[in-house]
């Protein structure tokens, strides 16, 4: 099935989206029934934003949406509400730019996306998968970029972002691409509202799918499950093709998460119909939030002949379908951001609500993980 | 969020479902979009089904559909294509009629829907979880019900069953309330294409949601994750609830599974906004087909005073909302059956598939077992 040209077939040129069509065509009834089986709520709980907000970013061609997940009210705990933010870009640069020139059009766009956040009062925000650079990975090449390779404690990229965290007393995800004493990694660092470096989180597993290979520049990752507990919540971050392994969503449940981010740079050939199912399914699973945000836009590169590839100069280009969304632990869940356009989506969410949901479902009750942990351990045997 | 009295709204009265409505309201183009988004292609590939058969549904008020789902042409193996069918049905009789009188008119009712089915030619058919009786475990109630506990392996349903099967040379998938020397269990039987008993599996994971308990009735199953190497495939079965644990999918796939059945009882409160997510998944995740069976149509129970229970009599009544659907190992998947009718699903599925798949996204290439046997050690001590 080739799905390449049809890309964006909805909403490149109109900039509507699916969902849109469906809105105007069904009556409010139907709506509310479309609602309620493809997000699990007949009324979709808009979020207030600010009309100044709103006005900014249709002006600058920006895609933003809020939805509010509240829980019961609790005896013995206050609601623990706390606003989050994921960020859809394009990049800025043609990719044959230097490399600092890039990733400078970069900070200064997402800054701008950043403010508008922190102007909607975002307290954790999360960044697209490799957010400060064209997602080169797909060239195959490696010499030509290593400088978008950066330390986690102190690149580029980190020490940008630790001075807006500060600013705006705001926890930030920065999924980049990380290098450390000549290793490289794909990993998210968590810097806190402080502006505080607070730990990273590398990518458990790495995609091989057709021509594409992140193999040949990373390890898989050698840090386990970390949840950051962070002054608004406690959070992990599952980066990109992790999302298909179950067992990664499982283990930051167990360890405690509630809010799993999913930064991701997927393009529709790589099943953009998984995209709405696996990160809400592991919400339901584990009955934490889950955030899913994805690059967005085409980005082109030039691959030249190098020592290893014996071709002439090739073009290869990808197209990230954005559709950023949240699922809330109850498995209801927002619509996706536009396919195409920068975005920023917001969240009101009620942590409360993980264990609301546990305690309902008992899914942890029923888990039977002596079971499974017998299981698997005879499986790998 | 009260569900209830809105349930069965869309197609109580007209029997229009929610995609009957958008297929005739969006241009073609705008339906493939919402096709290749919902259920993961542009085009469904529908199965070409004999008009009479249609008609006999028709008249009978049967909803009936069926899907093809091919695979790639391979060098070495030839196509194993096998149809499935999946059958929903109501009860026939009040539930405070005779329990011979009511599994006699369930016979009647699901062995005509048999028939439907081999006459388009199905290898493979799975039933609703407990098909012979009425639901009666939201009652709470035990003695009253016993005489529906029955044998796995020469009760009335298996006899029953076993006919049927060797007749039209079909694997049947029984799921039914065994009792085994007086311990109960929610048992699936598999009989074989020429009516033999192949054995049978227990169902895993138990619910306890607000005032449903199954734990009253029967343990959690003691049988781990058997899959069934029939005539036409590799099958398992995941009884009900049992779709929540990504584990219990995982290891049915570790042990070779190509077709995973999801037999079950659940009503539109327990999450009908996860019913199309987890199964889904299930399949993404495992690169195997899964086949979801619901129970269709309201059950009325007058609950009685008894030695335990100090109330008065009350009623007590649950609708099931069918929706069974097929997913690929592709995460493509069929529409739903209808919310309110019998009805027959029918699946044509090239088995080989779940190895493409499989090849191609590397789930498993990728899945570090090790690590996560390891890590779950851990938890569980």
């Amino acid at each position: 099935m080739d799905i390449s040209n049809q890309l964006n077939r909805m909403d490149t040129q109109t900039k509507i989206t699916l969902d849109d069509i469906i809105k105007k065509k069904l009556s409010p009834q139907q709506l509310r029934e479309y609602n309620r089986i493809h997000y699990g709520q007949e009324t979709l709980n808009e979020l207030y934003i600010d009309e100044d907000i709103t006005l900014k970013c249709k002006e600058k061609g920006i895609d933003i949406a809020g939805y509010n997940f509240p829980a019961a009210k609790e005896e013995s705990r206050p609601p623990r509400r706390v606003k989050v933010g994921l960020i859809q870009h394009s990049i800025v640069l043609p990719t044959d730019k230097l490399v600092n020139e890039q990733r400078k059009a970069i900070f200064s766009k997402v800054s701008e996306l950043i403010d508008i956040a922190a102007s909607a009062g975002v307290q954790i925000l999360c960044l697209q998968e490799a957010w400060s650079m064209p997602f080169f990975l797909c060239t195959g090449e490696r010499k030509r970029w290593s400088d978008f390779a950066e330390s986690a404690t102190d690149g580029p990229s980190t020490k940008f972002l630790q001075k807006i965290a500060q600013k705006n007393k705001m926890v930030i995800i920065s999924p980049i691409l990380e290098n450390d004493h000549g290793v490289w990694w794909n990993t998210a660092v968590v810097i806190d509202e402080n502006g505080k470096y607070m730990g990273k989180h590398r990518k458990n597993h790495l995609p091989s799918v057709g021509s594409f290979s992140e193999i040949g520049y990373y390890e898989p990752g050698n840090m386990g499950h970390a949840v950051f507990d962070t002054t608004y919540g406690k959070i992990a971050v599952n980066i990109c093709y992790g999302r298909h392994h179950a067992l990664n969503w499982l283990m930051f449940g167990l360890n405690g998460a509630e809010i799993v981010f999913n930064p991701a740079a997927t393009i529709s050939e790589f099943g953009e119909s998984f995209w709405g199912i696996e990160a809400r399914n592991a919400a339901i699973a584990n009955n934490y939030f889950t955030c899913s945000i994805n690059r967005v836009g085409t980005e082109v590169f030039n691959v030249k002949k190098d020592e290893i590839r014996e071709h002439n100069t090739m073009t290869v280009s990808r197209t990230y379908y954005g559709s950023s969304y949240i699922t809330a632990p109850n498995g209801c869940r927002t619509p996706s951001l536009s396919r195409v356009k920068d975005g920023l989506l917001l969240g009101e969410l009620d942590l409360n609500l993980c264990r609301q949901v546990k305690d309902r479902w008992g899914f942890n009750m029923t888990s039977r993980l002596d079971l499974y942990a017998k299981e698997l351990a005879h499986i790998v045997q």
